[in-house]
């Protein structure tokens, strides 16, 4: 068993890493856009779709429109910009909303804070898998029955490689992330060259669909609804605070810079989408209809026409969508163990795996995601809605609690700071409002119950730490109840080398001895096996111990009532502390050791099962001694140096 | 997580039994018919059936050769019936077939019948089973999509039945057996009767249909093959000596009755059936046709028609087939648990569970049989074949057994019994050539291939525990090594009760005492954290220590390179081993003992991950010590009553 999983382990996980490994581990800029930035580039693709699909019912006059919903949608990109520039510098070693809110605004603000972001990421990944899973089977619809197994399969692999590592998954990732990049900035270049190069009317290289006529005219409601679509581009921003401590020295540095780069390819990708739909009259299309196509695939095809360079372009797209559940995966674990230390979660998230990374909350993160989308049968619109409130409520929350940063900084410094910060948190806690108004029936007074109970949960884990730690201090100096050793039990099934190793450890650590064998269901054998042990008693140890002028140990058979063997043992052991006026009671058990998958199978496990049993029955004066025996050594007699 | 499981399993399994209720939970005849007869009263449904089959291209005439096939059956039945009459008497406690072989053949015969048993149990199970959902899906096809639900679910239902206990199984199943019987003897009495006041030619109530033309005639071999066929009517007839350590006192009486009771009712059925086909010109009909009735079915319907008595016993006779698997579960476990006994299978098949049943050999079959039903999709008509050929070879063995047995009693009186025995062995193996060169095609040479492989996997548990037995013997008398005690290492995380109590425990344990400590990832706040760990120590250890005399324990504070924390501290305790002359190390581990299933999730198991690790080390001088402390009692100073 060990031997195996150990293998197979190493060759799914890779090679065990020392501590020391950890600085190696981090990344730079170039990594951290693949790392960090699937996300919030993904969205480039579908903020501006969710704005112009509310927008369809104004015809042609729609994408007229969308210029002013998307210009307040990228200022207050730049605004998040400026506002994260700064957090950076300020929490170089993790700026999340969390450790902000926490520091300026006290914890019942940073625990909504990480009640939102943990929900926000576990829909992420959920959301963002099966996005790009729909757009994959959109375009070959014959893997149309396999979206669940589809789903699936991606989450465990983007699982699989964050739990190697994250520095793993940004250098795999990098591929998909740059051609992205790379081809889209090229496509809204061209367009937008032949664009100027037209006087706003450039010849489409394959000309959209025509746009649907017009059955409502614009209204203050629609374009804010939009807006609050549109929102939905912005997600993925604060991944980068979040992660900080994944970057290596100097980590400002490289946190900004990579910061810089996914806003400012994402700022440029948003500006020209929308400036350019209304060149070419690209429009969204109704999704449950044949023939539909995405906004981005329109724009390609009107552009760069349908040639080698778009279908790289959409296929990296894909990518990038399908794994955009990857920046989840660097900031969801970072937050948990933030917050484990903390000990509003359970400790483990705060272990740093065999690859360095908090294992734990990658499998946490995996197994909820899995579920939502196993719920969902993997395909998750009715969680859009949701999505963006987290983000926005993290948003504020840290924009917020820079205010109070800056407040408490001296003055005058940072006095524009400050502006920027306020400017930043008054204007995502405007959008906050607005996309809860707008989408609260689609499912956002969810968010109203989900994270509450999330943060009940945070309550209580740290409520049962407190009472934990309370009940574990001890601050008096150490007075020794009981200086005399312990009465041995020692636990026996016949006379063989377990017992006899077990004896001579039991005899070194007390002169009080006493050997324990217990009668199981009684049958002739039983009795047969009784009268010879006793007899080896008297030979191979009354007698020897004797001639050492020690005390000898007794022999005890005990018949058991049921089939557990531990019942027997703790009245015996209940009774010597009693009569021994309150002796502490050390039961030795003789163990033989497993070292391969095969013996689990062969040997009932009965000292396992004694010790746990034993543990859990309360008894504070009782200890349980292991004495390991090998099988594939040569016994008690082999390593025992004489004592010299 | 122990509480839930505990109420859970009292619920499904019923309460824990003491090991005296044994003598009650035995079985009388009553009980006993119905928990091993099943198998052996469903044979009468489908041996009569098989053998038509074979005969039907005979047309009209194939109903009047079944004669000539079912009396030598019938013959064959009542010679076995007499040679387990007496084997039950030579063998009380356990007369199946392998006791019989090993106690005359010798171990070679008696692991071929273990083996060719446990083959055939699991078959069973699975065949039997499936060809009870057959049945029954065949009288309701809107079940057909469900075949494989429905085994499985049949199959958990009879393995809880059976985890609960023999008696509760035959209990429950008693009702659809006694009505079968019953609703049985009356259909093939009221024929008979019919039969004999209209000279052979009774006027059927609803008249079967019509049989098919002749295409073949008879011949030998088309009748050795019916033969064989039928003989699936036998299997099943040693279930009761199998199952004797089952029945309460008087042991042999109860199981002589219960053999009587079963065979005689399957003789009665057999011949009648053979009798009644034969007036009533009932004929087998072809499964795979729609319209498709079984032949017990026609019968019921030609002698009493197809009222309430007609359902009641169609009704029943698929209760039968279904449960015909609970043999099986009676006397597999049974004889795992002998074949354990011996060394030949794990020793867990030796251990009656909570309800004194062997639970791990009835988990064991229903895995077994689970699979099976899975990997055939729930329909096992190819392993039919295989079904008989166990059965006969068990059959022959235990007679030729039994017949070595009378030749070692004294002469002139086991003269009868001797004869008996030889005719039932030859006449089986005679059965069991015919079987095997008959069904040889449809399978019956898989039978060679998994005896055979179950032989190597019995010798080869042998072969292990033998190996075993050979390392841990011990003659020689007890030579104490090293009487110093061990040097104690207390691994502690801070200075808390746990601690406390640790150093308590170990300072009574030995005069050397050395607290470990061990950095994590180290951080600023570790760093702090060993400072204020020193601080304690010295204060509240040893300082006080000092102060009554002894030596005051060390402490010392180790890096770890990974995180797992055993590494330090093995080196460290080969250091003092090698330091000290070859002193023993006792690794003392505080442990937080968890009681309920949340914490589980809260606490991050340290110690138990560092008592395996440490154990599995192979280290034969260490020892580890755990000391439970108890998150709910008021911890170490409490119940430490002063010494007096």
């Amino acid at each position: 068993m060990p031997g195996l999983v150990v293998r197979l382990g190493s060759l799914i996980l890779g090679r065990r890493l020392a501590n020391r490994e950890q600085e190696q581990r981090k990344l730079g800029a170039f990594e951290g856009v693949a790392a960090m930035g699937l996300d919030g580039l993904g969205s480039s693709a579908y903020g501006p779709e969710a704005a112009l699909t509310l927008l369809m019912p104004l015809g042609a006059a729609g994408v007229v429109w969308i210029g002013w919903v998307m210009a307040p949608i990228v200022a207050l990109l730049l605004i998040l910009f400026a506002s994260y520039w700064q957090t950076i510098r300020a929490y170089p070693n993790n700026g999340g909303a969390y450790i902000v809110s926490k520091e300026n605004l006290g914890t019942r603000f940073s625990l909504l804070a990480a009640a939102a972001l943990m929900v926000d990421y576990v829909l992420n990944v959920a959301v963002g898998i099966s996005a790009g899973v729909g757009a994959l089977v959109s375009a070959l619809p014959a893997l149309q029955p396999h979206i669940l197994a589809l789903c699936l399969g991606i989450l465990a692999l983007i699982t699989v490689v964050n739990l190697r590592g994250t520095l793993e998954s940004s250098r795999l990732f990098a591929v998909p992330t740059y051609l992205f990049v790379g081809s889209f900035l090229y496509i809204v270049g061209s367009g937008v060259f032949a664009a100027m190069t037209s006087a706003g009317q450039p010849r489409p290289v394959v000309p959209p669909p025509p746009l649907p006529p017009a059955t409502e005219v614009a209204s203050g409601w629609l374009l804010l609804r939009a807006f609050a679509a549109g929102c939905t581009a912005m997600t993925g921003v604060e991944a980068v605070s979040n992660g900080m401590s994944a970057f290596r020295e100097p980590r400002v540095a490289h946190g900004r810079r990579t910061l810089s780069v996914i806003v400012g390819i994402l700022g440029i990708l948003l500006a020209s989408i929308a400036y350019l739909v209304g060149c070419y009259g690209i429009g969204a299309m109704d999704q449950s209809k044949p023939g539909y196509r995405s906004v981005l695939s329109q724009l390609a095809s009107a552009t760069v026409g349908e040639g080698p360079l778009y279908y790289i372009a959409i296929g990296s797209l894909l990518c990038v969508l399908i794994l955009s559940a990857n920046t989840s995966f660097v900031g969801f674990p970072r937050l948990c163990r933030v917050v484990a230390v903390d000990g509003f979660l359970p400790k483990s998230f705060a272990i740093a795996g065999r690859r360095l990374v908090y294992s734990v909350g990658i499998l946490y993160l995996a197994v909820m995601a899995g579920l939502l989308l196993f719920v969902f049968g993997g395909i998750t619109d009715a969680l859009i809605p949701l999505f963006a409130i987290g983000a926005f409520l993290t948003f504020t929350l840290s924009q917020a609690g820079m205010v109070v940063h800056w407040r408490r900084a001296e003055h005058g410094q940072a006095r524009v700071q400050l502006w920027i910060n306020t400017l930043g948190a008054v204007t995502t806690a405007v959008a906050l409002l607005i996309i809860v108004v707008a989408k609260f029936k689609q499912g956002a007074w969810l968010t109203v119950v989900v994270i509450p109970a999330v943060l009940i949960l945070l309550r209580t884990v740290h409520a049962y730490y407190a009472e934990v730690e309370r009940r574990t201090r001890e601050s008096a100096p150490l007075h020794l109840h009981d200086t005399r050793p312990p009465i041995v039990l020692v636990v026996l099934e016949s006379w063989n080398k377990l017992a006899y190793k077990a004896l001579d450890m039991a005899l070194s650590l007390s002169a009080d001895v006493i050997a324990v064998h217990l009668l199981h269901l009684a049958g002739p054998e039983e009795q047969d096996h009784r009268r010879e042990l006793e007899r080896q008693w008297e030979v191979c140890v009354e007698r020897p111990v004797r001639a050492m002028g020690l005390a000898a140990p007794r022999l005890v058979i005990l018949p058991a009532s049921h089939r557990a063997i531990h019942e027997p043992i703790l009245k015996l052991a209940r009774k010597l502390e009693s009569d021994s006026g309150g002796r502490r009671i050390a039961v030795l058990i003789p163990e033989m050791i497993k070292l391969r998958w095969y013996q689990y199978l062969l040997h009932v496990d009965r000292s396992r099962r004694l010790r746990s049993r034993l543990l859990a029955c309360g008894d504070p004066q009782l200890l349980v001694i292991d004495v390991p025996w090998y099988l594939e050594r040569r016994g008690p007699a082999q390593p025992t140096t004489k004592p010299s």
